[in-house]
């Protein structure tokens, strides 16, 4: 894919939401060339590219990823907005219902997402849809309460009430939109916590959106993400202990770690861990 | 007054908000503290500690600023908090609609504050009051529509809907809370465009609590802000060309200006951009 | 031990340096506190506040530990300043050899830090000390060449070179000094990344020296930390695929996980990844 | 010019470092559209877009400019390096001394530069050269301790003493290099700090390079920048009080402020000012 035919990717989100790649600077070579400044080599090769990139990755060097930036036109529910805001360390430029009226959009959810407070997740949705038609029911009142609360507003708007003013009455389903740039490192940190199943659906399909944009501009370091981060599990200091009582080290051996995928160094550091040998 | 008298300081704001000042760190000696370090002097008397900030403030030496931070507890409608969020060098911890179900507070302007869209400011509102009975009309309105979106939330987790949708309806005019902490430099920088009359009314009103709150921790710092920043004009380039044409400058003596309380200092850099002396 | 007790706190490092503390604001209860505003929930006892923060450090939900802060007052050679200030998200007030003269304190490694190149690590040193003598000689070699460059300093300054020129040679195991301010879940970070066995010898000591000091204001945080994040160890997808090969899966149960000091939850977790079993 | 030719741009900065244009995304008309996302418009003329700009600059609506990224190469002495890293609101990558061997660069300065410490401002250089050849004697000595530092760490590195150590007692003279990514509003604000007269000459010399090459690429940005921040005044409120009794006010007029270059807007608040009419 050509730069310009990403930039005309754009991913429908939502029920009126979409995600936009506006613009972006640099790819996986613009990690490798920062970390090469670093470590004082010249360019190498594709295979060694993809170590180096999995290496930085793995261990956390995360400094050559803030190498990448991308700008990104989202819209969005405004109480997913809320969240999203909750990232600092991005450039934000947010319409504003202040200069601007407010346009006739909300966010209405699908029916499948009308379902129960999760039993096990005290912030979340359970797996269970509400029953016997109470689903339909709660659809139907909420689609009649934004419509109520945009008639509302273009009253206040029709007796020339300040905008900033007539808008406070709008629901948080409005939809909102924005400019929203930032550097491939904080992009991950957000995608990490915006694709976990505890984060709410609505933003995670926003998430989702950016992911399958990414990984088009940065195929590696995205494959490394997901390796070393979004499909990783952390194991506290007693769990690791615990481990290296069940595990069977017989079956830890280089070959085997090799044909999972493992490099030389990982496969090593998993053979000291389990069997303190180098 | 005590540190202890100070951490009781809690200020309404708006109908049903508040700002209250929960821990601070640091007062006008960190800053002078902080400077010295870089200065390498030792300790010196109150009037030598006040032209110190005064000439940090003026000549934007912000680092040492930076050495005290305050903590506050503060209660605003949802749509203040997306303006407030917008600086993003604080730390926040707010209320969450996801874990703990919303209360029944809505804000409610002052009906002298229901006025027509501002003329002269694409963003703001006018000087000018609704007539005829329709703020009165309005307000009724508003409040009606506040309890409805209410009883609709609570009618929908009665039925036992996740609260993370439930509320998605509800108005930005909702009360939230949160814990903001945030080093004086940057508060500094909140406060010039929040008590500004281009912010909205609202926010202003909890700029201006935490003004109040703070002047009483840093009197010295918080002096040299009203003067030097708050108070403040930026002249462009040619505006002070313009300035050079149409000044008196047989007017300019130092006398003059150390008599209106500028330093030394100042009054010298005052004569200088005028008459080209030293 | 009592705020004022912490406040004297002071502890060398390395040769001529030192970390005290200068102020702090908030320690663990200001964490539970922050926390609680989110979740909604009242004060609870000292168990529960122990849970709270074990589960906030192991879910990552980092923002209750910025409403921590800490102000160190450090001396360090320049190479250790270097690397520490990389860390952006704290507040600096450095010395300046602009504005003073450089005083005569230079970092000497002792004698039994002087090793190899590291075999298996391209940044560090090895566990081998040089041989023969020659650790003595390059310690000799070392501290004339530091009194040569301070003569040659002190020299120019004399013959009233501008002080921000005559110290361009002075080298960079030269002390400086700062107040440094951080929040702790930066702080954090910063030890994560400093007292690991990769950073070099000398800012490990200074990240160690700061850990001492911190675990004494927030030992449940520090606690947290150091089982969830220091000691722990995160595995990648594929080694979690591996790892499930390899247990035993007999030797999992729920007494086993608990008496090793596991919360029920994080048991559950262990139970539910290797057997699928919730 | 083509931004393939903006890319070769490189600048040589001092006796041995350069600064050279890696990467940018977006100019002038990136700042305009993320302006017209807040306020609602649709595109406009240029001349529409060169007032927006400027409104924008002289407003302080830092945000769109936060929407232009640049990324720069840059070699420099280590100490014009650690007054650079002090703006934390940039990505660096910066080679390192203990992953690879430092080289033989170090900065001499320009003889013309050796000057005695200034009177009038406490950090820096005057205008006045060192007298009767101690100029030339100071170069000598710089050079021959450079060449002797350079030597001794040549040495260590031949007995296999580790990098990290054997580099310590190398001069803050010595040349470093990095990659720093930074955003316009950022980049405006570091170049305000570092074009002032008060830094020093050598980091000066830096952000001039950069100026230099910025302003080929958002050329309205940074003629704005130049008219209302580097080229501007801010007077304190008193100095605002002294400046109304000395101007004469018959002089303004509205024809006088736009023959000069002021927009009406501006013209306006000048009015406003010293007249008090709208």
């Amino acid at each position: 894919m050509t730069k310009e035919d990403l930039l005309n990717l754009r991913i429908d989100c939502l029920d009126k939401g979409f995600v936009r790649l506006v613009d972006y600077m640099g790819d996986d070579s613009a990690v490798v060339q920062a970390a090469r400044v670093s470590y004082g080599n010249g360019t190498k090769s594709y295979r060694e590219d993809r170590g180096l990139i999995r290496y930085l990755m793995r261990n956390r060097h995360t400094s050559p990823f803030e190498m990448v930036e991308f700008k990104f036109h989202c819209r969005m529910p405004i109480f997913v907005a809320r969240q999203w805001i909750r990232h600092r360390t991005a450039n934000v430029n947010e319409y504003s219902g202040r200069y601007s009226e407010m346009t006739d959009d909300f966010y209405l959810p699908d029916i499948s997402q009308l379902r129960h407070q999760a039993d096990d997740n005290k912030q979340g949705r359970s797996a269970e849809v509400l029953e016997d038609g109470k689903a339909e029911l709660i659809m139907k009142s909420m689609a009649d309460s934004q419509k109520a609360s945009y008639d509302e507003y273009k009253s206040y708007l029709s007796q020339d009430l300040a905008r900033e003013l007539a808008r406070i009455n709008l629901p948080l389903s409005a939809y909102t939109e924005w400019y929203w740039k930032i550097d491939l490192h904080n992009l991950f940190h957000f995608l990490k916590l915006r694709l976990d199943k505890h984060a709410q659906f609505e933003i995670r399909i926003f998430a989702e959106a950016m992911a399958q944009i990414i990984k088009q501009v940065v195929p590696i370091s995205y494959e490394a993400f997901e390796d070393f981060i979004l499909h990783s599990r952390l194991f506290s200091g007693l769990e690791v202990e615990f481990l290296k009582k069940i595990v069977d080290t017989k079956k830890i051996n280089e070959k085997a770690l090799l044909d999972l995928g493992l490099s030389k160094r990982e496969a090593a550091a998993m053979i000291e861990l389990f069997t303190n040998k180098l």
